[in-house]
């Protein structure tokens, strides 16, 4: 499908936002309730519902909760079963390492292990982010390369940090070394096919030169090794699509996703919603697509706070008018999974999709709503095609065939 | 998929029922009129949809009528273009036979040669089902192992057997023996695959042999074999969903086709629906999936009985509450595939569909009925969709990816 998308996609000037609340979809608390979003006061969202054409997106497919990786892998028109993001990759791209698509990126943890290298504690007492940072600043000192692999330290929270293997010839097939259980030894890290040999090899090294450096550094003595994963070779937007796309986002992880496709990721002042919108406004003339992403939708829900998610929602809606203004081609609200507060955390239930433009055919919703998306005109899709739809709304994908 | 699936199913407590009503969609006897089940009287299910969410499936794909294996394989999520249920496996299945993964089974028939071997009857005038007894004893007694090979035997009716070879090295792809018509000789089976020729030369073997014994027993003086096929070799549920499961049923095909995707089979006292539901409550505690398959409602179709699949639909109607009561996690209502009095056959048309559980979000659906799912919030899914779907309901599915 790829292929061929990118054979009929072209370059004009038509403009698109793409606003991904994450999480938005929710559930009734209570039953014969209503969910976080059809609670919320959405008059400028309820007139584009009104305005445009409405319907549902399966993340990934009927019951298949997604990582927030291939949620949005699935959003930006890519097959999320195809192009696998690893949780050292993800993590990676957490804390803000910009990655190449040669590295292999790892979670590590600190952990403690006694005179005969059991471990006794796989997070090293939860050392602070303080001691952390001191610690990743020795390693890297005195790691910056094994044989011609660059190795990039980069500390997280507490016990954990991230290592980067940039060089040629490495596979990303191998087994994590934290045994998952104290009273073990670490283990090694094994090939999982021989294009990662050489990655084993360098990781084992690189935990053996750790050790040595941090005997003397107990509780923080050891290092333990998972999710050790390639970053994944993804064709960028602009070659696919032959869009100029751009990113705004505050959580680093969201800038990740999107660096890994091609956009560009734009600055913004602060950390608000407004802010973002601020960003947009800005930037409006110099790219044709943009990606907003809202994260206090999705972190309400995982608090399992209806009030704030409510809030939230009502927040971005009193800001949609601003995008109004900027008048783009297509304007397209949806979210990349759906997170109840009912359940805490991401769920599988299908997002709310509205897409506005001048070539859409405007269905009966009233409301920007699970349930009024429902009856609506796009019917219930899967989210990675929506991005065909978007381009076509854009008058950027020709006719397919003669 | 199936894969996929498996990597992120965990077992859990929650109990899961799948009330599968056999070929339970219909349509109007006459232009404007209602369906089977729009008219029958179904307040309990009824009061279930709008509690619940609805939805339709389509058993394979849009147009597509299934025969019951696949039906089913997709309903318990498995792909069944991927596995294929040949027709010696599926009347195996239908006589109540067991079946090994390594098995060969076929579609046997009594028939008349005269005495240059030509085909003068291809059912052997109908022989009586008694008579088909004696001569299956006959031919077990004589013929139990052909080298290595088992030999299971087993009467249907009138002049049709199934003849199972048991043993390792027999692979699937032989040819049928039966020319179709009268006027000819038997074919010799051939192998279409060298993983086959063992088999066909048993086949052939074991026919030669049956002929012999078989020569004074006229009008049953051969045997022809169609159907030839392998059991096909399914991940059981226990494996891709981590799940316990049971299947209610009081058909031996269904009972079969259970069997092979790893279900226990509990007993029931009886034939009737009641009895069904007795099975369920008595073993609720034992499992946490279980498959009730109702019949009547797929024969009464079968028939052209309008009145009566409309008594058949309210049966089951007056039983619901009884399920309500063990209050499964997740209760799923939906056919296998539809049954129309009007065609007095299975059809293409989609299964209506009704979930229920804590976590689904009712939709505006008022009564379950075709068109009142066609309006419902699970949209129109494929069948094969529908097991991850409930999974989910059933929180045995984690999140897919970081």
């Amino acid at each position: 499908m790829e292929e061929i998308i990118s054979s009929i996609t072209i370059k004009s000037e038509s403009k698109i936002v793409l606003l991904v609340m994450d999480g938005v979809g929710g559930l009734p608390q209570e039953p014969g309730g209503k969910t976080e979003l059809e609670s919320a006061y959405t008059p400028h969202l309820d007139r584009l519902a009104q305005r445009g054409i409405c319907g549902l997106t399966d993340p990934l497919a009927p019951g298949i909760t997604p990582g927030s990786g291939p949620a949005h892998l699935a959003l930006f028109g890519y097959d999320p079963f195809n192009y696998y993001i690893g949780r050292g990759v993800l993590e990676a791209l957490g804390i803000g390492m910009e990655l190449t698509p040669i590295d292999i990126a790892a979670r590590a943890n600190y952990a403690t292990v006694d005179e005969q290298g059991i471990i006794v504690d796989r997070r090293a007492g939860r050392i602070s982010t303080e001691r952390n940072i001191e610690l990743c600043n020795l390693l890297q000192q005195k790691i910056s390369r094994i044989e011609d692999i660059n190795i990039i330290i980069k500390p997280g929270k507490e016990h954990r940090f991230v290592v980067v293997f940039r060089g040629e010839g490495l596979g990303g097939g191998v087994t994590e070394t934290d045994p998952q259980k104290e009273g073990k030894k670490p283990l090694q890290a094994k090939a999982v096919d021989t294009d990662s040999e050489k990655t084993a090899a360098i990781v084992n090294r690189f935990i053996e030169i750790a050790g040595e450096i941090l005997k003397d550094s107990k509780p923080a003595n050891m290092i333990l090794m998972r999710g050790i994963s390639q970053s994944p070779n993804i064709p960028p937007m602009q070659q696919i699509y032959k869009l100029n796309p751009a990113a705004i986002a505050t959580y680093p992880m969201y800038k990740g996703l999107a660096r890994l496709v091609g956009m560009k990721i734009l600055p913004i002042k602060g950390e608000t919603i407004e802010d973002e919108f601020i960003a947009l406004e800005e930037h409006f003339s110099d790219y044709d697509f943009f990606f907003v992403h809202i994260k206090k939708t999705d972190s309400s829900g995982e608090d399992g706070s209806f009030e704030k998610k409510i809030k939230a929602i009502e927040e971005v809606d009193r800001l949609i008018p601003r995008i109004e203004k900027l008048n783009p081609d297509v304007f397209v609200v949806t979210g990349d999974h759906s997170t109840p507060c009912l359940l805490k955390s991401h769920s599988w239930h299908p997002n709310p999709l509205l897409l506005y433009s001048r070539t859409c055919l405007p269905d009966k919703v009233n409301s920007f709503g699970e349930r009024e998306c429902n009856q609506g005109g796009l019917g219930r899709i899967r989210a990675m095609e929506l991005m065909p739809l978007i381009l076509a709304h854009a008058q950027k994908i020709i006719k397919f065939g003669a």
